[in-house]
């Protein structure tokens, strides 16, 4: 039994003073998780979020997560809000994710408007956290107060985790996780976050795979302290000439991955998932337009967004110990570390990847033939993540989107982690729905975030049809 | 007619306390050109060195050099002393070029001692500038010094040009030279620095060669901002993944040059100069274990004091624009810029070198075939200098130092630049000796700076005697 929206929908259009207020508060208040000289603001927002889920009857909780260490000060980690809606036994559970931490931003970085302060313009919200993640976060809210006002019955539990550490890597929050297992988490029947972006600009889409990563450092020594390159230059084996030799053999000009074995692991593409590649609208030009590249290794639809979803990469970060900064300094470094790293895919294993690549380290080593000291060593892993998009959650997802976009959202994947997916899968063991809200021109993370007005306010409609669909999963 | 030196060697041996006691002043005072908040130290080593000078009937003016930027402050450059002892029209005139400025040093960057207090240990004495290059400059001093309270009449005149900015560039100095071409430089007839060191330890030495240099760099962009390299980690083309494969396609493992044309520019090597380096002091092994290497591209002494000193060498020093920090950021720079040097010899002209390299790395990159944007660039350069060894200023030098050794001095390069040596030369038409004074493990630029006892002492002597020769030169 499908329960009509229509007013509700027609309501949440006419509450949109209401919807851009609240969305104004939460951008006001600097929640820089990175900013150690903002870690009030940070609390304080988590805080306000509190107050607000309290208004619609939710039980909420503070979890303590301690203290960390940033920039040789001892500070106070923002608490996890844990919030509980509704406890019918009769009822399935939807754990819903998300952060009220945002990125650091300053008009000088270049943002046209003043970052904390929320302008609308042209049909768009502009303001630090207004997509990432403050804007999905309030639509959850604004939803289910829609629902409470217009006497909707929820058919689901909600639970609320919202954490103020994800953009300085969710400090602590795994850990608690681990600790919540049989208590909080504790009879969750769907898990959805809402942090991530639509492929384009017009239509929805639902993320059903993420890329994991393995990533690597690469250290040359050879001699014990920098050396002038007057007068040692020429009777030395340098070891950054080492290190650039070596980075220079994993990969084409092409950016494909010369380490044997890689693809190999990848699981195999098969008919029916290359077809729904098809109808997946994407425009390559305005894709390579938007990075400012003249051309792209390849600028087939299919083959780039195989490319950057289901099959491994390899990115160049940088080197530590050499010279960094503008202008000439005429010195042998004598301790190079290198570093980059590998996107993975299903079924890649991190292990075996860390193993392969180091194996195929040493071999091009070996080859280079110097008598230098070589230490090829992995750093942080984390594993993909793919879900079955004919599961229940997934498919009540899909209805959603089409009850409020009219069109069948484009299931799409990821090429970045967000590890916290994983966590959420392996410790309830249930579905995970990753629904965006936001455009793919969002600008998260950069200058001039914003959020569209349309995506905002039929994002609250789409999670508000997504609760209700969830009653017939 | 030689003038016997025996009883002044004699009081200077017994002078002992006093030469190191102004040593002791010189090193108090900090005179680190490069540390703004302590610019006044260094003009006030020029006002002390002045001071001293005149005590030895030395006529000394200081030339002002105006003001520099520098950290975002606006400091006074140190004063050039420009010293005149005699203006005897039947003399010729020797000038004497020092520095009185020192290199950054702190007991917290592992000093054994207070590198500002002269500390005497083992027969060293140990503190910053001891040996570069306040050391010699007050050899000098004191050689005069001896040959007046012995009433030996000097048989040339002398002038002094002592700056105090020579680690951080010799701001001002070229200009001021130029300047003063025809007033202060007019009329001098030999130009003699010491400000590099031996080869060894043991054997004195004699320095007609220094190795220029041009330095390089490879800039690489082809998007326009630094991007995640999960969402776009496999369907770009790198700039960084570009440049670390053009860089290594500039030198083999062995650290030759890989540029055509470099090495056939070189001039060709006789055999009469080549035996010049059968009889030079220098331990293969001694040398190796100073930088801590397990291995040399070449351990043969006579090979690998050629490419030192007249073969071109290629070091790497670093790249702007990627990461560089500890840790790992998981990002694609944008816009990266090799930085690497090329070492020059006779006949090697800088202009070529700089042709045939961008030639070269044009080339490297038309066979890479990505569609980034490549801009390589030449940087500073500086020629190569070479004096003839049998001049008479070189063979005073070579006297004077068997006079006081008993033996006769290697004649070696160097293989790094001291520019201002150029400059002298090309301003006075006249010889310049570079005449070292200090041990190769005097430490100069690092921790633990020292000189000598021996060294110091013998030093003044040795320039005592190398005035004395000029007088038959």
């Amino acid at each position: 039994m499908t329960v009509d929206l229509t007013n509700v929908f027609q309501q949440i259009d006419g509450d949109y003073d209401n919807l851009k207020e609240l969305l104004r508060e939460a951008v006001a208040i600097q929640s820089v998780s990175g900013d150690p000289s903002k870690r009030d603001e940070t609390i304080r927002m988590v805080h306000w979020m509190k107050e607000k889920l309290e208004t619609i009857g939710t039980i909420c909780e503070l979890a303590d997560l301690g203290t960390q260490e940033l920039e040789g000060k001892t500070v106070k980690l923002p608490p996890v809000l844990l919030g509980t809606l509704g406890s019918d036994k009769n009822k399935k559970t939807l754990l819903v994710y998300g952060h009220l931490d945002v990125q650091p931003a300053a008009k000088s970085d270049g943002w046209d408007t003043e970052p904390f302060e929320l302008v609308e313009k042209d049909g768009k919200l502009f303001g630090r956290g207004s997509s990432d993640d403050k804007g999905p976060v309030l639509c959850w809210f604004h939803a289910i107060r829609a629902a409470q006002k217009n006497g909707i019955d929820l058919p689901v539990n909600i639970k609320f985790c919202l954490e103020g550490m994800e953009e300085s890597g969710s400090v602590g929050l795994p850990e608690l996780l681990e600790r919540e297992k049989d208590r909080f988490l504790a009879g969750v029947d769907f898990v959805c976050i809402s942090d991530s972006y639509w492929l384009g600009t017009k239509k929805p889409c639902l993320t059903y795979g993420l890329r994991g990563i393995c990533s690597f450092f690469v250290e040359v020594t050879g001699i014990k302290q920098d050396l002038h390159s007057g007068v040692f230059g020429g009777v030395i084996h340098e070891p950054l000439q080492d290190l650039m030799w070596v980075m220079s053999q994993l990969t084409t000009v092409d950016n494909r991955i010369k380490i044997p074995g890689l693809y190999e692991q990848v699981a195999p593409l098969s008919a029916a998932e290359e077809k729904t590649y098809d109808d997946i609208e994407f425009d390559v030009a305005e894709f390579r337009d938007s990075v400012g590249a003249s051309k792209l290794p390849t600028e087939d639809k299919k083959t780039l967004l195989l490319r950057r979803w289901r099959e491994p990469s390899l990115a160049f970060h940088g080197i530590e110990g050499a010279f960094y900064g503008p202008g000439e300094k005429t010195v042998i470094p004598s301790k190079v570390i290198g570093k980059f790293s590998i996107r993975i895919v299903p079924d890649m294993d991190p292990e075996q990847v860390n193993r392969l690549t180091v194996e195929y380290l040493n071999k091009v080593w070996a080859e280079r033939g110097s008598p230098n000291v070589f230490k090829p060593r992995p750093g942080h892993s984390a594993k993909p993540w793919v879900v079955d998009v004919n599961d229940s959650n997934f498919l009540a997802g899909a209805r959603a989107m089409k009850r409020v976009h009219g069109v069948e959202p484009d299931r799409i994947r990821e090429g970045c982690s967000i590890p916290i997916t994983l966590t959420f899968q392996e410790l309830t063991g249930k579905s995970v729905l990753l629904l965006p809200i936001g455009a793919a021109d969002d600008m998260a993370h950069s200058q001039n975030e914003k959020n569209n007005i349309w995506n905002y306010v039929e994002g609250v409609k789409t999670l508000l049809a997504y609760i209700m669909e969830l009653g017939s999963a």
